[in-house]
Order: structure tokens, then C-alpha cells, then sequence
């Protein structure tokens, strides 16, 4: 497989014009375009094969509202660190889609899977956290790629939400994903644009 | 921006061909590519707009010298907890490229940016890390598109190798990555291939 042009292009359009979506129509996602998602997800990296990423998707009305409370909580808590200016700029902005996104997904990562019998993560068992973000890196862009938008909510206890979805002990919680159809593109992050925080390049340092 | 086929035809082969590249040819990878990936590498998600991802290049050849003899540490240690047909299994696979790799970074997560407020990481501070996870999957993709291969190399000591880069303190070690042009091509991962670990699918569970 040789790349060419073409390829990067489509690439840097999908990274370019993905966004932490909070804003979502209430309109269904199509069955057959989440069993693709699914299956595109399983394309991520992972440490040993290991695939440690578990996805819930929650769609009981009362779980939904459990999520939402503990969201409120913990915003609530949050925004109490701030104080004049920043405070209320904190409160002004919109940080999760939890009320219109048709889809919920909660993820956890497995911290004792049998995939992969353990290699590549003796001296470093954050691998498996960081196969699971990027399987929903994964995720994120083959949705953009659908014209669906994905919103990743860690204004979260991650115990209460382990103990709402009841998952066994073994299973850490990773994000709470919204998905659906956005109700607006665009090509800059939203806390740029709501002067939170400027985008700031990261330059390389040798050594 | 609407995505149509020919976006997700290319956002699927890049993911499809995307390795963990551990065979590589020593010719350098030029300038110009680098400056763009680094560039690329921005376009990642990263909670409160953090991009608390840092980046050290290592080429100094008694650095690269002391990386490597780590990795032989780590390496040895972690084959000693498998026996028999494990064992010499685990012996015979190739798990790192250090050696003939033409471009060596050490990826590190700052877990106390400036950048973002602290917003959305009160509950979980482990966004910082999936940040950095997310920056290195898109640094992989941008990387395999201009036809690159990356290996990311995590059986190594994180203290030891902050020590030997004389990194800030509040700078986690997130990941050693070998860059260059690959020996070869798959679409499917080596250790399914080396029989260590086939490809499970993760199905969705309901809630």
C-alpha cells in the first residue's frame, strides 16, 4: 500500500474538522453505521494485541439520568475552583452533549486482560490506558468520517459511574462518549473559540 | 465539511496499514516531513485544549546508547516471567526497532500544564495521559500516510528513562517511539501474524 496525496489530504481534512461535539441533533444514528464504528474501533493500536477497551452502551432511561446527576456534581465541584472572571467564564461554557446525543457510550479499560498474555506492559501498565484512548481516538475520527460528531465527557467520578453500570472490579472507567449528529462543524476548538484556552503549537526539543 | 466515501475509504486504509513498525531501513526521514508531522501531531484532541503532550528528540548516540541497554533490562525482565513454549516464544519476537530507526522521540505527558485551567480533568487527571495517547495514535496515522513507519516502544524503566533525558519533574514518561521508513508492509498486526495474540473483535455490550 502505497499513500499518495490523496490520502493525506483526506486525513488531515477528518483530524482538521474533528471536534469535541456538544452540541447534537436528537436524530438516530443508523444501526449498520455503529456495527461500523464498532468495527473500526478494533482497528486501534494496542499493547500485546490486546484490545483492552470495553464499551457499554447505555440506554436505560434511569442510567442515562444517573449519568447526567453525577455530571452536574461534578461540574458543580468543578467550578467551584474558579473564582471572578474565570468562574464565570467556566460557568458560560457548554461541556457535555449528555441531553440531546442519541448514542452514549461509557468505556472502560480492562486492567487484567487475558489478550495478550501481559507483553509490552511489565514496567509500563498505563499501556493498556493508552490503547484504550486511542481505540476511541479510533473511534472519533471514523465518526467524523460518517458526518457524526463524538463528545468525550471526563466531568465524571469514575467510581460512581463503575458502580452505576455495575462493571466487574478488573474494568477502569476511561470516558463517557456522546454521539450523534452535530449541529455545527467547525474547524477550530470551541474553548478557542470561547477564549478559554488559545490553541498553542508543541515544538519538538532535541537532545 | 461533508465527508463522503472516498474520506472514509482513506481514513480506513491508513488505519488498516498502520503498524507497530519494529523493521526498519536506516535512510533519514527528511526535514520537511518531520516539521509537518510535529505540525499534524497538534490537530490531536487534548482535554481543556491542554496539548500537554511533550517531545524530545533524541539523537545523541550515548543517549540512544542508554535507551536501548534499557530496553535489554526491561526486556530480559519481563521475558523471565514466561516459561516454556511462552518463553521461548516471548524470546523470538521482535519488539523493538532502536536500532536502525533514523528518528528517535521520547514522548513525555506534563501533568501540570498551564494550558487549559485545569478544565475537565478535576475528577480525572488521567485525560492528561490519554492526551498524550491520542497524540501519539495521530502523530502514527499522519506518519503511515506519507508512507512512515512507527513503533512505540513501552518495555522500558519510565524513572530511568526521565533520569537519562533530565526531564522536568512534573513530566510523565508516556512512550519511546522509532520513526523511519518500514522494511516492509501488513495489514495485519505481527503478533497475530507471530502467533502470540490473534485479532479478538470487542463487542458492544447494552446497558
Amino acid at each position: 500500500m502505497e499513500f499518495g496525496p490523496d490520502h493525506r489530504a483526506a486525513l488531515l481534512e477528518v483530524l482538521t474538522w474533528r471536534r469535541d461535539t456538544r452540541h447534537f441533533r436528537t436524530d438516530p444514528v443508523a444501526e449498520d453505521t455503529l456495527a461500523k464504528l464498532q468495527a473500526v474501533m478494533d482497528l486501534a493500536p494496542s499493547v500485546g494485541n490486546a484490545r483492552p477497551w470495553r464499551v457499554l452502551r447505555v440506554e436505560a432511561p434511569d442510567l442515562r439520568a444517573a449519568v447526567r446527576a453525577n455530571f452536574e456534581q461534578a461540574n458543580q465541584e468543578a467550578s467551584a475552583l474558579y473564582s471572578g472572571a474565570q468562574a464565570q467564564a467556566y460557568q458560560g461554557l457548554k461541556l457535555a452533549g449528555l441531553d440531546f446525543a442519541p448514542v452514549h457510550l461509557a468505556v472502560f479499560t480492562d486492567m487484567q486482560p487475558a489478550q495478550g498474555h501481559g507483553l509490552g506492559r511489565q514496567t509500563m501498565p498505563e499501556t493498556l490506558r493508552q490503547s484504550t484512548a486511542m481505540a476511541i481516538h479510533t473511534l472519533w475520527l471514523a465518526a467524523r468520517a460518517e458526518n457524526l460528531g463524538l463528545g468525550m465527557v471526563s466531568i465524571l467520578q469514575p467510581k460512581a459511574i463503575a458502580r452505576l453500570l455495575e462493571t466487574p472490579p478488573e474494568w477502569e472507567f476511561s470516558a463517557y462518549l456522546c454521539l450523534g449528529h452535530p449541529e455545527f462543524q467547525d474547524d477550530t476548538p470551541l474553548l478557542h473559540r470561547a477564549g478559554w484556552q488559545e490553541n498553542t503549537p508543541t515544538r519538538w526539543i532535541s537532545r
